[in-house]
């Protein structure tokens, strides 16, 4: 059993959007000890692949201190290199977000969502994905107030929650401890309506039966619900 | 609708074991048009990380060739560089195929398996992971022939399959004229029991519904028990 | 003339040493707009180089976030390679803490200072210093606490501060609107007392007066008693 | 003595032009246990550096795949960096071929021959040289055929083979088992007309003497002339 | 006490301007056994950051033969990187001499200095920078000779020297033997008339006092004022 | 016609072995205007392929310095890579060295030879062979005088020259102006007695008659007997 909250219980959820006063738009998240700063950077430039049309682009980075986890990990800039876990990451921040916004019209620039984990206890990718959709509608609403945008490229809202299966139970929005022991670890990536943007679940040691998948769908409902209200607030106050 | 074939049908699937004449275990895979080389190598030696245990190891990387697809795309080795989607279908691979075996029963050896892909056609990396559970059953069973190995190390057997909505309809297998313009597209790695491995959903465009997931599910189902049958055969014939 | 401070006057510092739970240090420094987050990591083992001996070692590395700046820049992770300012600075870091460490006395481990610039608005580099000295005090206080070390090895307290001559007036601690137009810039670090540990300076344009170059120090001396008093509280309160 | 063939005899050679459906031209070709895909693909652009110019160019990449061998390499996309032999091998390559290509009157555009060997018993790069001028030939043909060019740049046939001295024996074609104990290895590169493209030719262990490399020479004359007749062949039922 | 040179002594100085037939400007230097080959290319075409202006630019990189030194270095092209020092170097360099070019005035051209160290025996920077300015001088001197340019873009002289206490003694001009056991070293970047371009001090192995810096600082005014004598010479003799 | 010499007659060449004072072998090596520093470094360690044997190695390394050309070439350390031209011919200079040197009397050790081209006229890489025998020989007859070998592994001498066809005539030792208009291009890496290591022999338009090549071949003949000669009074002088 979880010491200090329900099995269907988020952590606590803080997100602070003036942390950065020169990005476009901008969320510190935190999922409990988990902490990771997103930016929204708005460029008057497409990516080189969209040249020849009036289409905009989102696109994402996604990167780990070295010392965000509980020994120091090495430095990609140094290695040279970004590790596997990395580019499958950011691929999966980017592809949700352009999932809920129309490219067309955002018309031709770029908005670049850099997430840095300043600290790391489970769920980074979540917590980077439901920071960066208050990152994105904070600085698109700039474009509109200011008069760059005539209409809301973002057509709707999202936000991303992790699920597993530990010791045979379902537990909504792990932490480390549990997030390394857990037999089935799923990512929902949804709607506040209940759409489906992406899903990801992958047993860890053995196989397992689909109704230990669904059980974990019904807890990602009720987080991305919470969720979702949140975010809400950050935008409201910004 | 689709022109040859069912909503429900599989590409013709054909699995060639003799292809390569050094590797443990070979598969040359086809779904349809889409051809990947897979081929299990056998090693004494285990990754760094488990030096000081009796564990092994199953990874695996994944190539295509520069002319594999309608036109011709940089050789990654050129570049310096695998790209990101490289990196997260090679990921994918390796953890799927590691699910189903038992590392410590394997012993301090480890099982590279490389997947080329010749011609590309949509489907590539469930063509893979299916045709690489058939090169690595076959060098395993080498191993237990020729006494290397005692007890099998493989507790499972697993099969890959994608699906799609393409205008709205649920389609199994999707070649790549579908694939490119699916509304949703999901990756089912699954057991010919119905055991879940890994499931990866991704809504292009727009959110979706989840009944709309359920019946690529229900699909993948069936697809996964037509391989299934097809690996068995494979196996059975080399 | 400057709007809001004086010539010889610092921007308001403030030094936070719980922002990261992990790291056996921690000073996320801010120099006004200019905010660094120090780690010092302790590592039981040695650099190659040191293997034959019983000496430890002190190392730094430097990055800064994409939107640390007014515009985004890239990320050095992402090109794969670190950029030449990036380097010279974090072998400047490193440099300057080893010289205020007995090496033999640290015994045969390794510290590693991260400096991550969270906001850049100029003085990165001096900022960084002088956190990781509050976050290696505070690494090593704690060794000393628990018994790994039962001699203080850090022998000396240092500070580090810019310099610039803007308009022909010399500035302490520049910030980026003076920076970007300074004649000359110097970097000082050195001791509570004086001692010098490094000093660099350079004419931007064209060559200066030496006597130019002595005002500079002149404001150093005065920066670096105030910044060592704000370092030591920091510890004292962490 | 050789067991199998005479010491003037090619292996057993074959060339499939049908293996990729997607290259504009194709040819799987085996050198006995050697196995090489060569594809041609034509792209409508030019190389920068003949931007100014109205010619053509003809370029050539090589590869391995990691099981290839009796045991596996490792894989050069993932070690970030084509190896010496890689770079020589394809450098060669490329020269051959733009040595019976008019470069003007290809045009402004370019043929990428890729060589990518699926098995590997000796002679791959004679065997790659071999298929690639079948591949550019068909794929020049149809260029012809539809009118894309007017006059055949293709102003010659070329093969390669290479040729040993194995305990003082001069052997056409050799086989890994006879490549790893040659004392002297040559590769010939020409016309069918005996015409001279590239000659190379290295002892191994020690100086050799001038009519040793004659004998050699005589060797490749005949094998030139029986792989040219197999290219014709191929080139007719392609 | 040195040996053969008192403490305010320059090793033999050499300057050959004619070692190199085609650069534009070069200067082999010597300052002892340190030997440094630098050369000026002057190239008709601005760096990308430049393209909007109609300023040139003067940059430098730096490189050391695996065999300059006692015991062989690695080659930095064969490990794929400049080391920190060399980057560091580099742009040093590149920074001091455009302090002493009027960068309008030389117009939309670039001049790349290349120093490659031949042999090191200490002070390879120092060196460097006292020739690059001798290979600066010649090549505009040839520039205004050809009516490339009408105006001297070059609006100073400068040159280089260490200097370093070692056993508590003021030296100038280490050579290795002294400099590997130095308790500071400095580099002064001057002009002959005392206008200061750069000033680098950094204490080895703990803090020192001011006044020794200052001992430095006037060893260094000979020095400098020595070698633009040289410098002078050898431009009149090219 | 050629001006200043005959059609079989090197340019002059010219060896300094004293250039470098710390290499255990050195030869500065003129082909006229060609002029190669080659090193040898002598290492007491073997590369990890040898490890389990007793054998040494022998192995070499190629680089140009950027402004050794007309117009200023790339540094390879700056753009992270060494190019494929470079990669062949450090190749070949190590693999020839090799064929002289027998490596289990060279015992567990490593020779380095470095051939770094300060100015290039043509003919580069078989400047450096020749130089590389040179500082070779000289770096083990230390060797063999201090007593750390006790016999000599070097069983043989060899010299390197290029031969050309240009405007249809036959000519020993091409110079830039000459090579890079020659219908064919060849290189010949022999022993004074007329041993053959190497040969390397390319069209550079169209295919060339096989009686061109030997006429390339006499003239190489003559040209490896008078470098060697060379060759040896350099070393006896030495």
């Amino acid at each position: 059993m979880r010491e200090d909250r329900k099995a269907d219980e988020l952590r606590p959820i803080s997100i602070d959007t003036s942390f950065n006063r020169y990005a476009e738009g901008c969320a510190l998240i935190s999922f409990g000890h988990t902490r990771v700063l997103c930016t929204a950077s708005v460029e008057e430039k497409q990516p080189p692949f969209l040249r020849a049309t009036e289409q905009g682009w989102v696109t994402a980075e996604y990167g780990m201190l070295p010392r965000a986890t509980h020994s120091r990990g090495g430095r990609e800039a140094a290695r040279g290199k970004q590790g596997g876990r990395t580019v499958e990451i950011q691929r999966l921040i980017g592809r949700s977000l352009r999932a809920v916004v129309d490219l067309d019209m955002l018309g031709p620039r770029s908005i670049s969502l850099d997430c840095d984990v300043l600290q790391a206890d489970g769920g980074t990718r979540t917590a980077a994905i439901t920071g960066c959709w208050v990152a994105l509608r904070i600085a698109v609403n700039k474009m509109l107030t200011d008069g760059t945008l005539e209409q809301d490229p973002v057509i709707g809202q999202l936000a991303a929650v992790s699920c597993g299966l530990v010791d045979g139970q379902a537990l909504l929005d792990l932490q480390y401890s549990e997030d390394s022991r857990a037999e089935m670890d799923a990512n929902f990536i949804m709607t506040p309506e209940g759409g489906v943007i992406e899903v990801q679940a992958t047993a860890e040691d053995k196989p397992l039966h689909w109704d230990q998948f669904m059980q974990l769908k019904a807890l990602a409902d009720k987080g991305i619900g919470d969720l979702a209200a949140i975010q809400n607030e950050a935008v409201a106050k910004s």
